[in-house]
């Protein structure tokens, strides 16, 4: 039997997924779960989308550009323009889902064995597409106690050796719900520009910004338009996941030509995302208004629920669907299945995602858990009932 | 300003590409060009799919499983029945078309610098995936005299090296039309056997064979189960190419668990392709048939109008919709471009794919171009008239 590829071998299983089996033997034993573990939004996708798909006129359904359709580019700069960012349609490529904009932004900016540094916790999948492209990941520390803010620049330039050949965050962040302030992009940027750096930003929740704060985009940032990349993907924006359609952005020319070779061999990227997300640029303001005010409820309810529950630590995010609580226990790996398969509080148990998966750090986020505030306050509410009773009948409790 | 990878600098620009500003300014001169160039149909899409998109209830359009809908995978199995293959779900992973089914084979299958033997003339974009994937192109020529038939497997062992870790084929085959005979992948399996290789095969095209011969597949073949990967779309099958639905196959278990890993990092195929391409495998044997008969009579008249024109060999493909014609010219690069830069007859010219972008070998292909007849047959008369006049007056004819 050949062997596979070590890289095949060295890819991370997702932590989520290793809970999966768990949680449908509970769901078999009749088990109610509310699922806090993944960004998979309840919220409707707007009809601007979805019709548009319906009444798409297509008898042969062809190929599109390879960096996408020009229409969708054109309008979709001036959804961006709505945010500051200028950016022309040739500094586009769609892609298959924000994914791909990340592997093939670090296909082409970094070389095997080239070094990236991404402040931890991060999405987890960072790390398989480091993998895939042979990149290391070399992970910065934020802490839980400042909210997860960025990571003092002294610390940034402690990891740059030779091989560090880029940066990478995600804002607002996923899954630490934290939206970088003006002053720690500029920080980010002097460094950008003194050891010049790639800068890769993951701005897929800006439309998630809570508290009137300002969202800023790498894109803002003048003077290293040659060193930024903006990955972008409407998945959260229009709940729109299943498109798979993303966006790969620079204003660096060698960048973005050589990223459209990669993105001609995979010849395009899916026509119907790509007529629903175009449509879905006519979405009325209206729609976004009622998601935020959705999300900000949640938000406040569950922060408040957790930091209520003894022992429990979690900060208040500005941004997206997700927040990290620190909880009393001695292994969240542990804690997180023996929700699925040793507790129910009246036939009902929740599902979170371990921290550690979040952290390239071994050991880190040990006693930590990401919830995704996905779901309706009544099931978010009993959510919470159920982990303050969790906590209260964990054998691994720690105070 | 930062540099790019070596990747992203060798990534090879298609050199279909390179004639596309030439075509360009001949559409601005009021030039009608006929396009043989590439392979999107102009056969319509099966209702089947088209209906199943309009009429999918979708409220949240939500990610659906990193190897796609289980619904789907099941009844796709069902369809390789229809040709003898036997399979599981679990054996299938559904792709961002089949291009990534290839780029995750590769990841999954061969380290940086591992070799894979590909007879050439091949698909251009194999090229691109091994160079995303570090993976080094090892060609072994097939000849135009023998309609591009399967090297003699004495010219496969003299390229063999420690670092060889793969052979790739196309069958039916894109860009030669030639359809493997069961000999011939016998004689292949010995190979892979002998020398514990892993062997893809892109199938993309096997609903397109001709003249009554049998497609055999390399999941036919017995005892090197754990060596085979299929690799496999629906872009032509259904006339689907904007869907962006493939699948990456194989019954080795250690392979399928981490390509999984691949297909999990990027979260999961696009869920309208998926939905059309589940319906469309009720599409009435009826369609099927109509398609094959109009490629049939396409091919016929072809191969037929080229062998007419002086100096000119075509060998007959048994199946997909291309052919490689070997033509007097110089340099088949200069005449393509000439055809759209210089030359018109009555206001019409025709655009061709130079066949040396389809050859690693330096030199090889110089005076032979593909022609995809995805065109009517009075566009493809009128292609024929277009081709012989140019070929009459073209400055660097060789005969």
């Amino acid at each position: 039997m050949p062997v596979i590829s070590n890289k095949a071998n060295e890819m991370p299983a997702s932590p989520i997924r290793k809970l999966v089996p768990y949680a449908e033997a509970a769901k078999k034993k009749g088990i109610k779960i509310y699922h806090l573990n993944i960004g998979q939004p309840d919220i409707v996708t707007p009809d601007t989308f979805l019709k548009a798909i319906k009444s798409a006129d297509i008898k042969v359904l062809e190929y599109s550009h390879s960096a996408g359709n020009e229409s969708y580019r054109k309008k979709l700069c001036n959804y961006y323009k709505g945010y500051n960012i200028n950016i022309e349609p040739s500094e586009v490529i769609i892609t298959n889902g924000g994914s791909e904009a990340i592997s093939i932004a670090m296909m082409t900016c970094f070389n095997p064995g080239d070094e990236i540094i991404i402040p931890e916790p991060f999405y987890a999948n960072y790390n398989g597409f480091s993998v895939a492209a042979n990149v290391t990941v070399k992970p910065i520390k934020s802490s839980i106690e400042s909210g997860f803010a960025l990571p003092p620049i002294s610390d940034f330039e402690k990891l740059i050796t030779p091989k560090t050949k880029g940066i990478m965050i995600c804002n607002p962040g996923n899954p630490t719900g934290y939206l970088y302030t003006k002053a720690e992009l500029e920080a980010l940027k002097d460094l950008v520009k003194k050891y010049d750096l790639f800068l890769l930003s993951d701005e897929v929740y800006r439309e998630f910004c809570y508290d009137g704060k300002e969202y800023v985009s790498v894109m803002h940032l003048s003077g290293i338009e040659n060193n930024v990349i903006l990955l972008d993907s409407i998945s959260k924006r229009y709940s729109a996941c299943g498109a798979r359609i993303g966006a790969m952005i620079s204003k660096n020319k060698e960048v973005m030509s050589a990223a459209l070779k990669f993105a001609q061999a995979r010849l395009s990227p899916p026509s119907y995302g790509q007529i629903g997300a175009e449509a879905a640029l006519d979405t009325p303001a209206s729609y976004f208004a009622e998601v935020k005010k959705e999300y900000i409820a949640r938000r406040d309810f569950i922060i408040d629920a957790l930091n209520k529950i003894p022992g429990v630590f979690c900060p208040k995010p500005s941004g997206a669907f997700y927040c990290i609580a620190r909880l009393p226990i001695d292994n969240a790996d542990k804690f997180c299945q023996w929700l699925l398969e040793d507790f129910n509080f009246n036939q009902q148990t929740v599902m979170l995602a371990p921290a550690t998966g979040f952290y390239s750090t071994p050991g880190s986020g040990i006693n930590e858990v990401r919830l995704a505030y996905v779901l309706n306050l009544n099931d978010l509410n009993n959510a919470m009932i159920c982990l303050k009773e969790a906590l209260a009948k964990y054998p691994g409790k720690t105070n």
